[in-house]
């Protein structure tokens, strides 16, 4: 991936709908002098990106005090199937963003990230559940990346075969789309029956 | 993600299965001492996993000579909604693999690599479109990664909500299920007018 008619759109707006458009990102840290990538959840407010987890977690302990980080966002779109294998690729969108992960100390920016990675995870889900008490922020750890250094691939549209394979035709080329779609809600077995799905699942 | 219900399962068929079931990777560098990570295609053959991209790829050419690498595949398999907004998680599989990329130079190493990452993508494409020529081979670097360091964690299940949350019953839970699938075959605009779509693009 990453040779045929990519180009880095520097588009903030575009960047914005990348990230925007996933669910887990996948974020690379360094431990021990060798990079660590992890897939975790993540939620924007403007052109801030935030990851949590619990304050028990040593890899993200560790990645404060200055730690360069790279989170990338990456939508696959279609397999791309050419005439030679050589221009085999795939359609995809991605995000790359490089810059220091800050821990978040401020109470109220802790409670609006944490409200922005639950409703991009589940959308309706922060009026709709418990919120957080004390002890449960107490053990959240919260972490802002700034997209200043940020940069966005997209490839599109259809194999770039040679003149020579296009005339030869012998291999079937084109695009098989990918996309990620949700299911029917599965109700915790807890739930007392017959307790209706809501309208912010359901409609998802 | 990485609190609940995981497990690091040590089993090999188990990471054999992750691996295979994905068609993105991420792989993280380190490039003037900061993590990059870039989705790419990858293939495995027994306990080596393969990434290939242009010898004119910078960031794959620095990342040989001993550096250490992370190779990371990732399914999304569901969003839970939990009774508070604190226990929402996510069901995934993930497969971590650390080691040194080697550069293959063994020329049916090579060829079988490739064979390997073309097929991990489009299952059938090796025997239905041109193989490559010498001057492809020669301009497309092979990548190793041995399997020896790699772990996998899954989540799986409804949520794990407290029993006063649950007893409580103000909010839904449940899984919202989330897969990868694939639409129908979009043939390319140069290929001629009813050409049929093979079997290998159709079953998918």
């Amino acid at each position: 991936m990453g040779r045929h008619r990519e180009r880095a759109r520097a588009d903030r707006a575009e960047l914005h709908a990348v990230l925007d458009a996933g669910l887990v990102c996948h974020l690379g840290l360094i431990r021990d002098g060798a990079p660590v990538v992890l897939p975790t959840g993540y939620g924007r407010i403007g052109d801030t990106v935030y990851v949590h987890g619990s304050t028990g977690a040593r890899y993200l302990r560790e990645s404060l005090g200055g730690t360069p980080t790279c989170l990338t966002v990456t939508h696959l779109d279609g397999v791309v199937y050419a005439r030679s294998v050589f221009a085999h690729s795939m359609n995809y969108r991605s995000a790359v963003v490089h810059g220091i992960l800050h821990a978040v100390t401020d109470p109220d920016e802790q409670l609006a990230a944490l409200r922005a990675i639950v409703e991009h995870l589940s959308p309706g889900s922060w009026d709709h559940a418990r919120p957080p008490t004390g002890r449960e922020l107490a053990a959240t750890l919260v972490l802002a990346l700034d997209l200043d250094e940020a940069s966005v691939k997209i490839r599109t549209g259809p194999p770039l075969d040679d003149d020579a394979d296009v005339a030869a035709g012998r291999a079937w080329a084109g695009v098989l789309p990918v996309r990620t779609v949700f299911g029917d809600p599965q109700p915790c077995p807890r739930l007392p029956a017959g307790t209706p799905v809501p309208e912010h699942v359901r409609a998802r």
